[in-house]
């Protein structure tokens, strides 16, 4: 499990080995079965996660009870809250996974140790920020205005393995359509 | 100028006096007029910009032809279209000066050069990007099933500076509002 974050770490930046090994250490494997909530509204947001294999959602509760999920992590990417992870304050969302995954989760205290050893990882956190950051400018930009069918094909353009994975049901929430809308969209290229 | 970024970098990180004075030889200085562009969609984002005196804002045109802002940018903040900026491939965005501003730009390349040169700056900008993705998280949920005053409310708590500074059209259309509930909102708290 370590070693796909190992190589994941070694197509950003140069580390050595020794290095590397002592980086490591300080994440933790996490088995989440179907569902499991990593992470509850009301609770602190106590680490920062690599999906090795499977998928992770945050969402938070709506007003009218329903679920609305505002990121997905599919392997090689990071998700957390990262205004309760930062801060070590109550969230006000869900972390959870999608299907069965295995995860990498390193606490906000030994991120700071870790940074504190290897300062070469802040190069690493700061580009996947950066990506993170990029990635929400485009998905705010998403939710306003454009019409549904564009946002469907800019997904599909931008994030291809994504549309792939993700169960229809929940994709089509998270772009703000219905599953029967959705499943409309993707019949249509075939036509 | 100069002076608001270094003591800004020196809230996030220690940094020797020279290096310091090393790290901001890498920025220009840019003053922009009310309204001016400092990015047209097409062109590509050759610079990340600090707000030293003044308020920027990332933009869009809507296929209605209405501008859609999604970011603001007030004084000790970072903006870029930060696809563009790290691919350096063109832009969907405008990044406009709300008001006469002071900012301090700094290149892709320079960018590049100053964090192979001064790696500790990594640290401070993974701190931004941090910072930012938890901001657009909270967008994120905002831009989801909230009610309108409850987004209001949100933002204001968030970030009380921000709703004095912005002006109120610009404000009403990045929460979704007319300028009318707005300020209907706005009366609200004192009646």
């Amino acid at each position: 499990m370590i070693d796909t974050l190992k190589q994941h770490i070694g197509k950003y930046i140069r580390i050595s080995e020794q290095d590397h090994e002592g980086v490591l250490k300080f994440f933790n494997a996490v088995h989440a079965r179907k569902k499991e909530n990593l992470l509850s509204e009301g609770k602190i947001c106590r680490s920062n996660y690599f999906v090795v294999k499977g998928c992770l959602r945050l969402f938070f509760i709506k007003e009218n009870g329903a679920e609305q999920t505002i990121q997905f992590a599919i392997e090689n990417w990071w998700l957390s809250d990262y205004t309760s992870f930062e801060k070590q304050q109550p969230s006000g969302f869900y972390l959870q996974a999608v299907e069965k995954s295995d995860v990498l989760a390193i606490t906000y205290q030994h991120q700071e140790e870790m940074l504190q050893q290897f300062p070469i990882m802040e190069r690493y956190f700061r580009l996947m920020h950066q990506r993170a950051n990029a990635a929400a400018q485009f998905r705010i930009k998403g939710l306003y205005g454009q019409s549904r069918e564009e946002l469907y094909r800019q997904f599909k353009s931008r994030y291809p393995e994504f549309v792939q994975r993700i169960p229809q049901y929940l994709l089509a929430s998270f772009l703000g359509f219905t599953p029967e809308y959705l499943s409309e969209l993707r019949s249509k290229k075939f036509s």
